[in-house]
């Protein structure tokens, strides 16, 4: 079986552990070699950004670490083992921003990826040369090679009167998203076209999954890049989502914070209503929505169940995967 | 009094520090304020080179941790306590190349400095904001803005019948000088100008030093930078030299390989005459010229004294720095 899935940093690259064990693979790295089933994961870029001169490419680094088996479990991004020598010689510098601080290890990572990219390579041929290291498993294929960077706007925390916009990253970790977002917005996507193989994924696969990530700065993004949301609704596979809403509140992260700046209820149904069906709809994109065991969820045009939600280990996650094989009426063995 | 010391790295960076002592300045850090001497150091770039992307100033970066105290002491170059977590990672991605490890410390220097450089900002104004930090109390200047590096033709080590260019750094550290260079050229020099600064301190000067530096690599490329050998010979300072030769040999490095690509013999006497007489001949820079104790040397036009030079500490450093005064006829009481 061939799956596709839109996916965002630490919940997306969770996810993808479950999935390849719910497919018989190993989580984390490669093969084995002659399985039936294949993993491409659409990976959103809207939250790179240029860091010292580096260009640090946040999801797709977690999913590469996670699925290549080095990830900092507990933090849930950069490295296990990680040291953080670079960072504190550059805040002796006095070099901003200070509130971003890059592991040693991962700096090697973009120290290759930057390098790369100034010779002229896309940044999915950028991901792949990388991936040779990782050996993920999975193939990773950021949204678009194209410079997309979310903005979150916000009144200027220098000058409340007035508006200011940020890069999500200041907004989300500098912020830690307490700045009330008056819109959030995928720069450059418009002008953005779906990286190489990414439509192509689509229309072969056999399954599409929308990760439990961010719907608005994660899924959202994937979707911003034009083509993408017309290559899901033209997919012969069906399409499958999971909720990244439990009880009223995202598992994760700081979504309901997201959510809010679109105008979107903090809720597994609104979050659905928001993707919306692929039938009936002219921008729908579902036709299955997978909620939290016991909650409840009317998605017009769109088949809800519910099922445990939460990714506490390799085995509840792979549990997910299966509950949206069987909505999708797909059999894996 | 004013000072002008044409230096590279290692033994250039170990002289700054005994000519501060010899002028009563603290040999590392700032000050004292209200000092009347002033210490400019035209420092070596030909060394520099571009490694995963980073622009890597060898000698520059030599002096600053040397004289703001954190240079790794025994090993002459790079930071105490250094670490190399990202190096390690590089190689595990098979990143090219892998006979330059980068510290974790020194990686921090390069981000900033690639980072403003690729802002705009030329060399000579980069290396100043790094200074900020490290106080070397001395003003260090690039001997040009412009990109020169130093190249070696050697054999090609895979096809021997054919020449090749090395970059100097690759020749020297990866190779360790063992190729035999039949030549040994400052590539950009021809095409370069003094760093804004260069020529007015040299102009301003009491005193004019060549450290007992690389005379080609060194030396030799602060001199290939149009204009600098003309200011040396009009300044109205005496300018001396130090003999990095002594006892046929060089004190430190692989002078002995770059003075035969160039066919100067290595004797402090044929380095002398390399440098020549201000006085009597075309191209010549030196008033004095200091060679080991107990030796002889007869330069045409130049005053040669014997006198210890060994840089075993900074006191011993001093004694050298206050020769070059004594030869030039400097008091600095």
């Amino acid at each position: 079986m061939k799956v596709v899935v839109l996916v965002g940093g630490v919940g997306g690259a969770r996810f993808l552990l479950g999935l390849k064990a719910a497919l018989g693979l190993p989580p984390t790295g490669p093969g084995p070699q002659g399985s039936p089933h294949t993993v491409t994961a659409l990976v959103n870029t809207g939250d790179d950004v240029w860091m010292h001169g580096l260009r640090v490419c946040p999801d797709l680094d977690t999913c590469m670490y996670t699925l290549g088996g080095e990830i900092a479990t507990e933090r849930g991004w950069g490295h296990a083992g990680e040291t953080w020598t670079v960072s504190a010689e550059l805040a002796a510098y006095g070099a901003e921003p200070g509130w971003f601080a890059l592991g040693d290890k991962d700096i090697a990572t973009h120290l290759v990826r930057t390098h790369m990219l100034r010779a002229g390579h896309p940044l999915s041929a950028v991901t792949e040369a990388l991936c040779d290291r990782w050996q993920p498993g999975v193939r990773l294929l950021p949204m678009t090679d194209d410079r997309v960077e979310t903005h979150v706007v916000v009144d200027d925390p220098d000058a409340p009167e007035q508006h200011k916009a940020l890069h999500f990253q200041e907004w989300w970790a500098r912020y830690r998203a307490a700045l009330p977002a008056h819109s959030i917005v995928p720069v450059g996507a418009e002008e953005s076209a779906p990286a190489d193989g990414t439509l192509e994924a689509i229309g072969e696969a056999d399954l599409i999954v929308l990760a439990p990530s961010n719907p608005v700065v994660s899924v959202g993004s994937v979707l911003a890049v034009p083509g993408i949301r017309d290559a899901l609704r033209a997919a012969p596979a069906p399409v499958i989502g999971l909720s990244p809403i439990v009880g009223d509140k995202p598992v994760r992260g700081m979504a309901d914070a997201c959510l809010t700046a679109i105008g979107v209820e903090t809720s597994a149904e609104a979050v659905g209503r928001h993707y919306g069906s692929r039938t009936g709809t002219e921008t729908g994109i579902l036709d299955g929505w997978l909620i939290a065991e016991g909650e409840s969820a009317e998605v017009p045009g769109v088949t809800v169940r519910d099922t445990p939600l939460m990714m506490t280990d390799i085995d509840a996650t792979a549990e997910m995967a299966k509950a949206a094989f069987e909505l999708a009426g797909c059999d894996i063995d």
